[in-house]
């Protein structure tokens, strides 16, 4: 008789987004035509840039034609795009990767959750708190957590960092002693960053306790200031304790073209086991490769045109992020996030917990955020904004908030 | 310390196609502007069907204009492409499938990996021998196969199915009980398949002791005859016992394009918890969707051209198929597949272990294939080729095959 993967039933049920949806319906079915703008979603809104679209239309008239037609990718992705990866993400930073140390991926979310795989059940995982929820889930599915205490909403085997104002939203390193820490700067749902003095006291105390980081760099290209780093391999001694994952997804807009990237150093070694070794070998069973198209999509990103396209992109989104950002300082709203990232989070007002502050917006301002609870425990009391809308909407909605 | 997942370096090195790669290569500098033709891959060489291109040519425009520009997908995937293939799939052939029980992936080597994830370690699978390596090795990495005997090439706790000439490569039901019980048809590697009659016995055995079946029908469009089930839902009580996979590869020639799908019914339950619910958390966890463009080049694949000219291909690799078995039977070889699939059996001749084989024809015909041996101990003494190649060379490898 087959059993079932147990770990999965104790997941509690994930009702942030659907329960968001369901009060905005019941809003816009007792007020019929309200004007609703949603600044909750963390998804991108404008267009594909028009490098990135050429690139398509000419890769895929090289699938409709026998001569240039593309099967089976390579294992690691196409040479052309981890090239492209090499040079632009790393070399500029004076950093060295070679070309089989970066796996090409269907995006972050995919290598986030599957990078714990090659990890013993056995390992014992850190995160921030408040958090990107598919860490934590996709360590519950793999037994890695222990037992849920939904009074605390914590799981009973998981070191929480708790990122709050008390710290400026950066973690401090744990008291216990974790194996694997889940870090990811400019950070989601806080929008903070860390300096890359910071980010070597991370590095070095993963060195000194042999824990791997898994680095979550999807927010990346939103750095403006100097001082934070790009990559954690700008690190010392970094390649010995650190995965990179990379999206392209909020630099380039691709949350519904999907690509990103892996990268695992081969000096990453656990004895004399190479990560790198291990994940290729993941990668090459579990995983058939993103498609040609959407890899020539990727390269066509780091071209000179591209780049100063999905530039433009990224300067729009936080042009918004600074409109809300000033908007909220004026309104009176304690405001962090906003400038190295394109999410704003803020002190929830009066004391309100982020549903009662939730529920004011929509009601008041028929401005729709997210609730900080949402992203565990030591996000009560705070709300998260994006800046993934139309300048306009951006605008008229941090008016209204203004004008409560 | 951290702690990788040690079943990992448990895996044997995977060499079967580099070991060809570098036969291959030897061969080709003791004999430069050798006229070698490859008929050993499963990768197709058609392009991309017109009606396909212009589908991703028009998604991609979408893409490209905020109007109509496409973020994140829904979890399960666009309606469009559920409701064709729920349509043209299952209720042409008299069975009803709801869209929340279909899954869009990137391709049925992915899902067939990670289905393993939803079941528990404790399981005890079954599967054929030969076999696609993925369904073991993606089970040796979850832990689930015991211990490795090299000399007999088996697993300690994985219940194999002999296929050989026999049982007309047909599996049996086993003697001892599996759980979760892998079958594929028609079959890669031996281009076999099942009647309708026999599947459902396999349905009646998974109901009866309560396993589960995993069936792999990325073949399926190649099917020629009438009483071979297209898909394992034509059997009776197979919704409470089965999983089935299907590819976008070998019908449309998706393999680098990247489509799947995943059929779980609500029907099929361990105690109380549908299995369909599990894998709907794992796919909204650690995946993000197939892109946008390759849905829609995937529901091109259902229109009525699209139909037509998928077909076309499918008659042209079938041609081949026909021209391969002929030929060998011809030549006095003992030949399976190549009926309902574009794999090619032969049993060797004289005695010839598989890579024995292997080196005669290419040196006496330059031709390439894959050793049955590759694909399990039952494969030994077999060898497969595929029907992927052009018509022309597919000819010329026959005619020197018969000439030796």
């Amino acid at each position: 008789m087959f059993k079932i993967n147990d770990n999965y039933t104790k997941l509690p049920g994930s009702y942030l987004f659907s329960t968001i949806s369901k009060k905005v319906n019941t809003f816009t079915t007792a007020n019929p035509g309200a004007d609703i703008i949603r600044l909750g979603i963390g998804d991108v809104t404008l267009p594909l840039a028009p490098k990135v679209i050429e690139a398509l239309h000419s890769a895929v008239d090289e699938m409709g034609t026998k001569e240039t037609f593309k099967g089976y990718a390579p294992d690691l992705g196409y040479e052309f795009l981890r090239q492209a990866i090499a040079d632009n993400d790393y070399k500029s930073r004076g950093v060295d990767i070679a070309l089989d140390e970066i796996f090409i991926s269907d995006g972050a979310k995919s290598d986030s959750g599957n990078i714990g795989d090659i990890f013993s059940v056995d390992n014992k995982i850190a995160v921030c708190d408040p958090v990107y929820p598919v860490y934590v889930d996709t360590n519950v599915m793999a037994g890695r957590t222990g037992v849920y205490d939904s009074a605390t909403e914590k799981w009973s085997n998981v070191i929480y960092m708790p990122c709050t104002n008390d710290n400026n939203f950066a973690p401090e390193l744990p008291g216990e002693t974790p194996d694997i820490i889940y870090l990811c700067f400019p950070n989601n749902p806080t929008g903070s960053t860390i300096t890359k003095d910071e980010l070597q006291a991370w590095v070095d105390y993963a060195l000194k306790e042999r824990a791997v980081i898994i680095y979550d760099a999807a927010y990346e290209a939103y750095i403006s200031e100097d001082n934070v780093p790009h990559t954690i391999y700008e690190c010392m001694g970094a390649k010995e304790c650190a995965i990179e994952i990379r999206s392209f997804s909020k630099n380039a807009g691709f949350t519904g073209t999907r690509l990103g990237f892996t990268v695992i150093p081969k000096e990453l070694k656990s004895n004399d086991v190479s990560l790198n070794s291990l994940w290729a070998r993941r990668h090459g069973t579990k995983f058939n490769g993103a498609p040609y198209i959407i890899q020539k999509a990727g390269a066509a990103v780091y071209t000179e045109e591209g780049r100063k396209q999905t530039q433009e992109q990224i300067d729009y989104y936080m042009n918004n992020a600074k409109v809300i950002r000033e908007g909220l300082i004026a309104a009176g709203y304690s405001v962090s996030g906003g400038v190295n990232a394109p999410y704003i989070w803020l002190k929830t007002p009066d004391r309100m917990t982020s549903w009662e502050f939730f529920d004011y917006l929509l009601n008041e301002a028929k401005v729709v955020g997210t609730p900080g609870s949402g992203f565990g425990p030591s996000g009560e009391g705070y709300f998260r904004l994006t800046a993934f809308g139309t300048y306009e909407n951006t605008l008229e909605a941090i008016e209204r908030i203004k004008s409560l």
